[in-house]
């Protein structure tokens, strides 16, 4: 089958919300066979970049932050959104000095993640990083989190364990752990 | 640091979208310093499952289809949202016969998925099918998508080299590879 035989078109949008994170629409689209359908989008308006910081002694850098809509405090590799302008990895790098006072003398893609893509457009790029070196922590205000160190090994059993269940930190951990271990 | 200490609580809440897949809404929040801040939250309705269903010769049924928000086809394991009342296990078994056309002798979990959690609360179950069957493909009136079977391999390569892209296909294809290379 064409990619083209699959594709949705969109025949009106109507806009529903413009919040500080994303935007929400309604869309009417043309599926593949020419009926019609209702799409209901969330426009994410930054996109993301995320960071393994791994240290030469295999430990990674992590924080602990509550995420209001689970009302609970997940455990996440670090992370923000993209300022206007700013590259993935410039954006990783300096998340990664404000939450967790280091900066990296090298960031490897890990490519990127769609979180939920039936109705988010989000885009999050992963990165490693490594050669970490001590800077000064900075966090935003109104930003509450924990930084702890941790062997990526322990990091890999509470992802398989279901512990860890923030999406990017999952597949940026799982992939790290592989790309690690090849070498 | 305690967990309490890191929490946000809920002052108010204006209900902004009432939609098909999600609502949307925008909270106002206490932080955990006193301070006020304010949260959008898009709730997701029913959650979701999916399914990693692995044949006995290290083969994986993959599913591509139209994803609105990014205007393209993505490369992803089948899934699908929770009817009411259902399990996730129940879910995923259907969506694995409703989308591939397999019914699996085995499931079992491979832990749950936060896509996106500074503001989505969707949670999505994840599973490894075994055992695999085949039943009768019966896609939903307006569903469109194709069904193909890779290696194993192939597909986590896939997700390593960051050709797919989507969340849940990425945490649960690498968690089904180190799983099952540990064996």
């Amino acid at each position: 089958m064409n990619k083209q035989d699959l594709m949705e078109t969109t025949l009106s949008t109507e806009p529903i919300f413009d919040g500080r994170i994303f935007s929400v629409r309604k869309d009417v689209v043309a599926l593949p066979d020419g009926q019609e359908s209702t799409r209901e989008v969330v426009h994410h308006k930054s996109g993301g970049a995320c960071v393994v910081p791994l240290t030469a002694d295999g430990m990674v850098y992590i924080v602990r932050q509550c995420r209001y809509p689970y009302a609970d405090v997940l455990l996440e590799i670090p992370a923000g959104k993209l300022d206007p302008g700013e590259a993935p990895e410039q954006c990783a790098a300096r998340e990664l000095k404000e939450e967790c006072g280091v900066t990296a003398g090298k960031l490897t893609s890990l490519g990127t993640l769609y979180p939920t893509p039936a109705y988010v457009d989000e885009v999050i790029h992963m990165f490693l990083a490594e050669e970490l070196s001590p800077a000064v922590q900075h966090l935003d205000d109104g930003e509450f989190l924990e930084v702890e160190k941790l062997p990526l090994e322990t990091l890999v059993e509470q992802v398989l364990s279901g512990e860890v269940k923030d999406s990017k930190t999952q597949a940026a951990l799982l992939k790290t752990w592989i790309l690690k271990g090849r070498k």
